[in-house]
C-alpha cells in the first residue's frame, strides 16, 4: 500500500473514531428517497409548464411511499408501490413512457433487492408485463433464481398472474419522436410504427433531454430499519442488439444491505456496470468508514473519470439520505418521517 | 462503528504497516490461473480414467494461456484462448458439453473484463456462438455497451462475423441424460432430443455431479501487468424462464481492475449475484487492505451464511493467487512464470 493510501487509511481511521459517538442519534421512523432520472435538464430547456408537472409527479410519488411508510408498511412494499406508479407515468422512462429499441419495440428491465436478506430480483428484455418492478419482485420472492431475461421471464409473469398488456400500451407520441429523430441522425431505418399506436398527435414534453436517461429508482427504509431498493427502465432510445443497461444488473443499477446501505442509478449503464457503482458506493461505506454522502462523491468521481454520465440516490442504516451526480440534472425526491417532502431538479438546486 | 470493526480496522492498519515491505517483491513475468467449475467433486465418484481425462484438460488449458502470455501476448488474448479450448471441450459447462434448459437448448452466458480501463463485455442466451467468450470481448471491443442478450446479442455476433454453429454442435449425450434425469425427478416433461443431435450412445463420463456447476473461467497478468478475467458458461441443468446465472453479471461472475485484482467465480449463481462476489472480493483488496487470500475467504464465508455453495479464483497485483470454495472440490489449475503449473481438483488436494 502506498503511503497514500496509508495515510488515507489513518484517516479514516481516526474520521471512524470521531464518528462513533453519533452513533448514539436515532435514525427517523422510516425515510425515502427517488429518483426518475438524470441527464442534461436545463432551466432554459424546462418550460414553467413541463417542470410543474415533473415537480408534482415527484411529489405525488414519494408521498405515496412515505404513507406506505408511515402506514408501517414494509420498505419493500414502499419501493414497489412507488416504481409502480412512476412506471405508468409517461413522464418517465419506464413502463408507460419508456423510449424505443431501433426495431420500435419497447423492452423493459427492472430490479429490485431486500436490504435484510439481501435477496434480489431483475428481469430485461420485457415487452408486455404492464410492471416490470412488480416482476422482478416476483422472481426474487416466488422463483429460486435472481435474473429472468426475454420471453422466459414473460413466460414465468404468467404463471404469476401479473398485469399483462399490449405492447402498445406503454406506447407514447414524445417516445416516438425522440426514435425517428435518433434513427435519422444515424442514418438507421425508421421502423413502422406500432401496431394499436394511437393516432398521431402533438408531442407533449418537447425540448426535454433525457432519451438516454428517465430511469427511476426508489430507495427506503421502514420502521424496522430494513432497507429496499428498485430501478426500472425502459434504457436507451434507438438500443439494439438486446442491449441491457446497468438498471437489472444487481450491484450495478440497484443494491441494499441492511446495516450498510442501499443505491439506485440513472445514466449511461455501461459505466455504471464497469464500476459497479452501487455495490462499490456500499463497499465503501462499509469498508472503507466513508460516510453515505462520501462514498456517492467518490464513486461518482470515478464514473465522471471513464466517461459515464449520470446520478445515484443512495441511503445508510440511519435512514440518511445523499444524492450524487455530474450531470446538470436529476429528477430527485425526499422525504423523511418528522420532515417536509423535499423535490429538486437541478444539480445546484438547494433543497427547499 | 462497533469495537469489534474497530479493532478490525486497527489490525488491517497493523497489517498493511507490515506488509508494506513487501511492496517491493517482484511480481513474476506473467501469471495465470484457471477454473472449470466447482461442486460436489469426491473421490470415490471420479474413476481414475476421467480424473485422469480432467487433469490433463486442465494442464493443456493453463499452458496454453501461460503460452500465449509468455509470447507477450496480453492477458485479454490469454483468457480468451483458454476460455475458447475450455468452451470447445465437453468436459466442461460451457460451449460444446453446456447443459442443457428444460426446453431442451443450450443457452449460454459470457463475460470478459479488461482490468486496465475497466472495459466489460457480457452476453446471456445466446444459441448459436460457437464461442461466447469471443462474442463477449466483441461487445466490449466493438460496441458501445457491455450487456447483450439473447436474439440481439447473436444479431450482434453476425454483425461481427463471428463463428456461427448450429445449436447441435452444443450437444453432448451426458448433459442430455443429465437433463432427462433432472426433469424427470422434478415431474416435468422432457422435450425433444433436438434436431441434428448423434443417434443415441453410452454416455461418457457418469457419475461426476457437476450438473449445477462447471463454468468455466480464467484470470490473467500479462508482462505489462494488465490483469483481465473471462467467465462462460451453459448455467445450470434444466433451467427455464430465461434464468441467468452470475456468470454475465460483471461484479458478481467476473471482475477485474488493474492494481487491484481479477476474479472469476463458478456455483450456485444467484448467490454470487446477491453479493456481487467478485467485486466484492476487489473491494476488500482495495479498501479493507486484505491480501487476495484473505478478500477470497472472507467472501466465500459469507456466500457460505446465505445458502451458496462454489468457488473463485483470484490474483491480486503482483500476479498472486489464491482460490476458494464451500464445495469439496474445483477444477483448477495455475502457472506463474518462472514455476511449474499446478493442477488441482479436490478441496483438500495440496499443490504439487
Amino acid at each position: 500500500m502506498s503511503k497514500r493510501s496509508l495515510a488515507a487509511l489513518a484517516l479514516s481511521c481516526l474520521f471512524v473514531a470521531l464518528a462513533s459517538p453519533a452513533e448514539a442519534r436515532e435514525r427517523p421512523r422510516w425515510s425515502i428517497v427517488l429518483h426518475g432520472g438524470a441527464g442534461v435538464i436545463e432551466r432554459a430547456q424546462l418550460s414553467p409548464d413541463v417542470e410543474a408537472q415533473y415537480r408534482a409527479s415527484l411529489e405525488n410519488a414519494v408521498r405515496a411511499g412515505g404513507d406506505v411508510l408511515d402506514r408501517g408498511g414494509s420498505s419493500l412494499d414502499a419501493v414497489e408501490a412507488v416504481i409502480q406508479r412512476m412506471e405508468d407515468d409517461p413522464l418517465y422512462n419506464a413502463g408507460r413512457g419508456a423510449v424505443f429499441t431501433a426495431d420500435g419495440r419497447n423492452e423493459l428491465d427492472a430490479s429490485i433487492m431486500d436490504g435484510r436478506t439481501r435477496a434480489a430480483g431483475a428481469v430485461a428484455g420485457v415487452t408486455r408485463t404492464r410492471h416490470p418492478i412488480s416482476l422482478a419482485r416476483r422472481v426474487m420472492e416466488a422463483s429460486p433464481h435472481v435474473m429472468l431475461i426475454g420471453e422466459g421471464a414473460e413466460a414465468f409473469a404468467r404463471t404469476q398472474n401479473l398485469e399483462e398488456v399490449d405492447p402498445s400500451f406503454f406506447f407514447t407520441e414524445r417516445r416516438w419522436r425522440a426514435l425517428e429523430q435518433t434513427l435519422r441522425e444515424r442514418n438507421l431505418p425508421i421502423p413502422q410504427r406500432p401496431q394499436g399506436a394511437p393516432a398521431q398527435r402533438d408531442a407533449a414534453l418537447e425540448g426535454v433531454d433525457d432519451h438516454r436517461f428517465g430511469t427511476v429508482g426508489v430507495v427506503a427504509m421502514d420502521m424496522r430499519g430494513d432497507i429496499a431498493a428498485g430501478t426500472s427502465t425502459g434504457g436507451t432510445t434507438a438500443k439494439r442488439w438486446g442491449r441491457v443497461g446497468d438498471t437489472p444488473v444487481i450491484g450495478a443499477g440497484t443494491y441494499a444491505q441492511n446495516g450498510v446501505c442501499g443505491v439506485s442509478a440513472t445514466g449511461t449503464g455501461e459505466y455504471f456496470i464497469r464500476l459497479s457503482v452501487a455495490r462499490s458506493i456500499c463497499a465503501r461505506i462499509e469498508l472503507d468508514g466513508a460516510n453515505v454522502q462520501q462514498a456517492v462523491d467518490v464513486v461518482i468521481g470515478e464514473l465522471q473519470e471513464i466517461g459515464g454520465d449520470g446520478g445515484v440516490i443512495a441511503m445508510d442504516r440511519r435512514g440518511r439520505i445523499a444524492y450524487g451526480m455530474n450531470t446538470s440534472g436529476m429528477y430527485r425526491a425526499r422525504w423523511r418521517a418528522g420532515e417536509a417532502p423535499v423535490v429538486q431538479i437541478f444539480a445546484d438546486e438547494p433543497a427547499r
